[in-house]
């Protein structure tokens, strides 16, 4: 992925990729296809980095034109990319890749049609195959969609084939192996991407460079100097439209078993051999297999629920989460989870990696901090026991950059100690979004990225049987917190119980009483250099 | 210090000193005292720093009346100070602290006199007979000085007594003792404060605070993980109206003797048992007994001296130094030296402590770096092997401030890894100037930032041989170098030698060819927090 070297020996293409490609697109007029990946595919077209030979094939149900469907996929950039559509010829000429096909996924003979569609344009291309189906569409689709794709010959080509799809992957460790026996009927395992956009985040990818490009940092990233780590990815929005699918799913599969756990995986894992695809999923997989799973009875010392009850986010009145339209009146579903996470290896043991997330925070940011341990409390500079750890914060969103919090003597001649920040900050207008870097893998066959199966099931073991005791009703509680706050006080002593605290993250401009001026830690500017 | 325990352990005042106060200033008409020392007393006078009972007694050979010594201080302040001085009512109230009495040092009548007229103002002032005399005068009057304080009684006091002078202290070990003693038989060691201004300088006494208050630093400070550290205190002007003395003195008597070996010890020290004046001192001095010492047949591997040609310095044509007025016109006398150092001990052998200081260079700065390892070379990112090292860099002057030089990934898509700017800089016009500080601490009885005499004794056994080999005409050569330049290349080749180079240090637009964009890290920008 960084090195030549790797790039090659891996057998995927350095650079532009040149080979003739043909995107099938299934959920053509869907809200994921619209909003996002007609907008990073033509970024990606801007910049170069699509073969000259390309088609996209839209998918869906609809009975459309090839002239009204481009018509759709110019709407959707005109209202969401990044860059100016207006009347260029560019757009014109990237609109003359698209087309169209009318599929019902349960009807074996729209799969027929679609087949020879696809065979006569890539002969067209002069393409040897190469097929990427991206499945925009809701899960239950997945495998009648992998399955009729091989019934009518698509998935056998003399190119490669390329599965991408997006979570959720299944509802628990059940449901997800069955998907996954139905996708791997007509797909390898190498030929499936399963999309974490957390894991296109610039800053996301960034952790590994920072860890592993970086000596004055391997010799501090263990528990020798880390005293824990806390991720937190808080939204201010509620269920919205999402209703019907969230409050089935709930933030623990709809965040925990996926994205914070991906996190914690970029944060934790060992070194890898090589930067190679394939060692470091198998670093970060060994994470999960030494991440602590708990027993029932553990779960409630661990695990913090929350629902957010009616309050206020940024000077709006919003409902309680029961009260939203299509949410169950008496729903337990929780909006909100923090837990406290224990790696069992020698690198980490003894360090807890707190996460939290939920939504109708006060604020909207992902950040992970990591805190080093105190200084000798005795010793140097403690006048008022008030000498703070150092931090290092990566902030993944909306803001893009490191920060590390030092102490410093302050100017003057009465030697104070005060904290002072150190940044570097990118302008997130400038990085291309989550979704054309993942599209741009893909089309190399650059899966690093995506997620593996056997990160999906060890995830799904770790989350079993927190979802499992909540739906009992026996631990953990669900605690109900009010809109805009920062989730209940339970997870304040969920971290207090260790004699810590969440630090304030980006954004949280009110922070905690024992911090004061903490929030001025985050005016420093600095801007990314090279 | 810094603690409130050692301020009371200590037995110095803490805050401001309440204690009446004699200052007896000797050379109060020369050129430091107008520059420096009366605007650093006023800034404290304004800061509320100096006790409200205190009084200056001018002490020079001219006949002056009291009046007289007022505009003179007064001018001084008007042309010198960081604060405005016109018309206001604490300027009138400050001069009035202001006395004047004329003394041939030669003339034990005269010493006579002062004597009685401090008596006398202590009278006044209620004082105990706190008496701080403070030497602004050459170094040949210092043991004279001593014995007439001692002669006339002045010496013997209720209160205490504190002797503050300035560099040099001898010109080698041997007048270096001889100086010792005489001052010794006025004052004893713990009441001779040997001000080294870099010392006094606000990022030199944050280093300290950098190394023993930040839990992130402490597992990276040793030769485990630091490749060499570089500290170049450069200056862009050449010897101007001090050739009488420097033509003598030569680069390494001046700076190398005192401020870099100073710099070296705050870098290099362990940490102390407690931040207190002895126990740092004791692990400074630790410091040089470690240095390893060159047997005069090694001086020429690893010094290298130089002497400045012609040449332009800020678009301004200079002559050479052997054309300056008051210089030899055949001088040997070196206006470069740059040095590799090794510390012997187990926290730093193997790690190249490189320093360089001289004048007519291209740009005027005082700069830390330290370099970490490098990462493994066929690992990770290095695409091109110019994955570049992390570097610490403190700033002392002009800029004050601390910069992190990281590897990131460049947003984008194609996992470009860059190197980043982090820092946190303060404006240098908020800060008291070292003066300030060292005035200060030397009120209030702390001498942590002042120079033990056995720091002066081994700082001399280090450079004695230096200048010796030097003198001889044996090594180390003396190398030409054009003003504007960064030394002669031999200085270059020293550290070439062990595969490192100079980093750019600020200010310093011209990087070598090797660092393309380089010194566009310099720019970022960040500010002191708290």
């Amino acid at each position: 992925m960084y090195t030549d070297e790797k790039l090659s020996e891996d057998g995927f293409e350095e650079g532009t990729p040149s080979s003739p490609l043909t995107l099938i697109l299934f959920g053509a007029t869907g809200d994921l296809a619209q909003r996002k990946l007609y907008s990073a595919l033509y970024s990606l077209y801007l910049d170069g980095r699509l073969p000259s030979a390309f088609a996209v094939t839209g998918v869906a149900r609809k009975a459309l034109h090839r002239a009204e469907f481009q018509t759709l996929v110019q709407t959707s950039l005109e209202r969401f990319s990044r860059h100016s559509v207006d009347t260029s010829e560019s757009l014109t000429a990237f609109l003359e890749h698209f087309y169209y096909v009318s599929v019902d996924v349960k009807k074996a003979a729209d799969f027929e049609h679609l087949r020879q569609f696809v065979v006569d344009l890539e002969a067209n291309l002069s393409s040897p195959g190469n097929r990427m189906f991206y499945l925009a569409m809701a899960p239950e689709y997945f495998g009648p969609i992998a399955l009729n794709l091989k019934s009518c010959g698509l998935t056998g080509t003399e190119g490669w084939k390329r599965l991408v799809i997006e979570k959720p992957f299944g509802t628990n460790l059940e449901s997800a192996e069955r998907l996954n026996s139905e996708l791997r009927q007509g797909f390898q395992e190498e030929e499936i991407y399963r999309i974490d956009h957390y894991l296109g985040k610039e800053m996301v990818q960034n952790i590994e460079v920072l860890r592993f490009a970086n000596s004055i940092f391997e010799p501090v990233w263990n528990n020798r100097s880390i005293a824990n780590i806390q991720i937190t990815s808080s939204e201010t929005v509620g269920v919205e439209e999402r209703s019907g699918y969230y409050d089935q799913a709930g933030a623990v599969r709809d965040m925990v078993q996926n994205h914070m756990l991906q996190m914690v995986m970029m944060i934790a894992m060992e070194p890898p051999s090589r930067l190679k695809t394939e060692a470091i999923r198998d670093e970060k997989v060994k994470v999960l297999r030494s991440l602590r799973r708990y027993q029932t009875s553990e779960i409630g010392d661990h695990v913090v629920l929350g629902q957010y009850e009616a309050g206020q986010v940024a000077g709006q009145e919003v409902p309680a989460y029961r009260d939203e339209p299509g949410v169950h009146p008496k729903s337990r579903t929780e909006t909100f989870v923090a837990a406290r996470l224990f790696i069992d290896n020698f690198r980490w043991a003894g360090v807890p990696f707190y996460i939290r997330t939920g939504k109708r925070l006060g604020v909207k940011a992902t950040e992970i901090v990591i805190q080093f341990k105190d200084m000798p409390k005795h010793l140097y500079f403690n006048q008022d026991g008030n000498l703070l750890p150092n931090l290092l914060v990566i902030r993944v969103y909306p803001e893009e950059g490191i920060y590390i919090r030092l102490n410093a003597k302050r100017p003057g001649t009465d030697g104070t100690v005060v904290p002072v920040a150190m940044e570097f900050s990118q302008e997130p207008d400038d990085s291309p979004e989550a979704y054309e870097r993942l599209f741009y893998d893909a089309i190399r066959g650059d899966s690093t990225f995506f997620t593996r199966w056997d990160e999906v099931a060890l995830a799904w073991k770790f989350v079993d049987p927190i979802i499992d005791a909540s739906q009992n009703g026996t631990d953990p509680n669900l605690f109900p917190y009010p809109s805009g706050s920062f989730g209940p006080e339970a997870a304040t002593q969920l971290v207090a119980e260790d004699h810590f605290r969440w630090w304030p993250i980006y954004g949280q401009t009110a922070a905690p009483a024992d911090t004061a001026g903490s929030a001025s830690f985050w005016r420093t500017q600095g801007r990314v250099q090279g």
